[in-house]
């Protein structure tokens, strides 16, 4: 019987508009990334899960996607058990299953005796993995674009899917802070190139560092800065909330509320210098983002680009700018890109002392953000087909195809309806709903005088048409 | 401790040289499929795997990548089996542990419990899968093209990745021999523009049809076929074995072999009509061939596309036409490109009666290929830098800043070198080995008189030049 196809939740097909329209955006991300030097990179999909495994905290690890092995996947597991369980005075707590049943089988301690592979989670892992890898070979400082589907066994929900891409651009082997500022000028001319209107906001990971100094709360920096994170959805109150929880008493509280009651401030700098100038990270924070600002303003940006001393970031491995993108219209205000400067990413690959900084583009989102305000170009349809040829029988669908041929040899994209058993109304509403403009009808009449009738299907004119003049029209 | 990174067996990186190859390749073929009218289609990387299963034989099967459910990917398989084992009577043949434990756990029952989902294994069945879900807003003939990537868990080998990358167009709903001609001078299209010399065969499954009608082996057609399929690496002798263990006496055998032997004759067409014409299958593979050839000469193909009655191809679906390309030069001779004609593919998702024709590329082979032929043109880069520009100090860092920020507002790809500490050797060195054609030098004898030094880095040739004409020399 026939079965009913699905596709797998969280997952979606791109019909022929959608892909022109997501390389629309494709494009404008890729033309900035090589003006500005980047070079491509591509990853596999899969990666081995030790590469993958303890980078992304331990939510991240329950939302990657885990390939079972190839050939009896099952050996390896019973046989690790069966070892075990044959030894006398065996501990029986790094068994996967401590009496050998499948009851008792731990998922978790199974796991990688039947899965070493997952599918890429971000980008940022894979390319720290190769710049290791491949170190000897790789040019610094180095400056990488990546493009590429991401995978994350997250629970869907508006904005957020299962399978979606990525547009990374970072520099590594770098600090000088003019590498924050063209990334701050790419993602501005890129949404300036898609007339997204945004919000670019920045912040530096060592005011955070600083503040929890200053409240003399250092070892709580991490809850701090994940308090701090989730200010846009929970508010004020909420954070104080969670940092009471994490152990800070009421003046420290105050302290922290004081400090993200600057992010309202268009003068926000000298303020967070008064409260934090006296010690070194942030003194040094508050230099780093002045210095950020002389450089934006010689490459005289388009987009609003202001301190916020509220972003925070989850992503732990940020160590110097983080940087977030929102779109300032429209009604989805999720992030639709974000980044930052780490500065120890390769070190757990075992390659130490390099610094890097990158942004990144969320393809699905700048996406949805764009149909929601109506921003993709009229232009932009399903083919590219610029004049479909139609015809009676079988003695004019040959010169209609040689027409097409000749069409086609000047770069024209061009069709010729298949079927010659068809009437010309049912080719004609095949260019309609193709919304392909022209249309060239070659009768036996045509055939004969060399002359053809070309029918602009949106206007209705119609003129008539040698060979050559077909090779030759601005369709 | 730091790990040492790995890449699983069979993928690969792609450095930033190789992707703008692979881009080469990708561009070449996408504008050709654009030019006769065919319309971007991509699915997702994950199926369902009942969409997966049983569309490409029992070996096939073998060789998808399956993912593992999300959450606790045990619980379902752990329930199903302890239900089967608290019933009485329970038909224990059914179910994944006989006895409920490790050990009798049998890979092949459990897997459906543990794993729902696997990787796309080519591009034909997620489009078969798409037409139907999506057939009320098709218009048909559809003209579809996809090119992604496939992930097959086979042994790596020369040639053979685990995950490499198909270029598919295909027509559907047309029964026209016109979409096969249309589709062949793609092909010959395509590798005119990448200078590859191929050999384009084809062949019509209804030949081989007859054949087998005409040995009195109707029933043994698909034995033959495979039989056939695998002559380029068993000889006439190793065919003729096949056959015989297929059940085929000596006559019959004979026969066949006779019927191969045609394949190096250049009139081949008017024999095989002797030989099958009397067959209804035989006229009718005769005779769609002969219109093809006369469709075909219309289009002015540049390379041989002759007939070949011993191409079979293993893929079951194929009814009509079948194709295959290989490359005449160089040490690899493998198919870099194959297709043909089906009639019942959405069959098995519930949508009968809609025929469709298709070719493929196979991007990893056609870029072996280049490589070994040396065929990708030398102006391919790692990036698309044209100029680098370079200072001394703080004060030049901006002037230099500006003026990189000026070439780029016409679009002209341009770097600063980041770091103010390095030395001016440093630099271009930096610009030599990323191949950066022109250097521009800022110290503070340029910043006075507004006049800069551009440095061509290959012939060595300088030039004194101000703001505006670094904005329109042609780099």
């Amino acid at each position: 019987m026939a079965q009913k196809p699905s596709l797998p939740q969280g997952t979606r097909d791109f019909g022929p508009l959608t892909v022109q329209r997501r390389k629309y955006i494709l494009n404008a991300i890729e033309t900035v990334f090589k003006k500005y030097g980047f070079m491509p990179l591509e990853t596999p999909s899969m990666e081995q899960l030790s590469t993958l495994t303890g980078k992304y905290g331990e939510e991240g690890d329950q939302l990657l996607y885990k390939i079972i092995n190839s050939g009896n996947y099952l050996d390896k597991l019973v046989e690790y058990n069966e070892k075990g369980l044959g030894q006398e005075n065996e501990d029986t707590t790094f068994l996967p299953s401590v009496d050998g049943s499948l009851r008792n089988l731990d998922a978790k301690k199974a796991l990688p005796f039947i899965a070493e592979k997952g599918l890429r989670y971000d980008l940022t892992v894979p390319f720290a993995r190769y710049v290791v890898m491949n170190r000897n070979d790789i040019t610094l400082p180095f400056k990488r674009y990546q493009m590429q589907a991401v995978w994350r066994a997250d629970k869907p929900q508006k904005g957020r899917y299962r399978e979606f891409w990525q547009c990374d651009a970072d520099v590594i082997g770098s600090n000088s802070l003019l590498n924050e500022a063209e990334l701050l000028k790419m993602y501005d001319e890129v949404f300036s190139i898609l007339q997204i209107p945004v919000s670019i906001k920045i912040n530096n990971r060592k005011l955070l560092s600083a503040l929890a100094k200053y409240i003399g709360a250092a070892d709580k920096f991490m809850g701090i800065t994940v308090a701090i994170d989730k200010l846009d959805k929970i508010g004020m109150e909420g954070v104080k909330t969670i940092l009471e929880k994490i152990g800070l008493n009421q003046d420290q509280c105050d302290a922290v509320l004081k400090f993200l009651a600057l992010s309202k401030d268009p003068a926000a700098l000298p303020k967070i210098e008064a409260m934090l100038g006296h010690l070194e990270e942030g003194a040094l924070g508050c230099t780093e983002l002045a210095k950020l600002f002389a450089f934006l303003k010689t490459l005289n940006t388009q987009n609003q680009i202001q301190i916020d001393v509220t972003l925070a970031r989850g992503l732990s491995y940020y160590t110097g700018a983080i940087v977030e993108v929102q779109a300032n219209a429209g009604s989805l205000t999720s992030s639709i890109g974000g980044g930052g400067r780490y500065d120890n990413l390769t070190d757990i690959f075992g390659l130490p002392g390099i610094s890097g900084v990158g942004i990144s583009f969320g393809l699905d989102r700048i996406y949805d953000v764009m149909e929601d305000l109506n921003l993709f170009p009229e232009t932009l349809r399903a083919n590219e087909t610029k004049i479909l040829f139609c015809y009676f029988d079988e003695a004019t669908q040959l010169r209609a195809l040689e027409l097409c041929a000749s069409v086609r040899t000047k770069g024209i994209a061009a069709e010729i309806y298949p079927d010659v058993t068809k009437k010309i109304s049912k080719q004609l509403e095949y260019a309609n709903k193709l919304k392909i403009n022209y249309a060239c009808i070659i009768g036996s009449n045509e055939m004969e005088t060399g002359k053809y009738n070309l029918k602009n299907l949106i206007s209705g004119e119609q003129r008539e048409v040698s060979q050559e003049d077909l090779t030759q029209i601005a369709y």
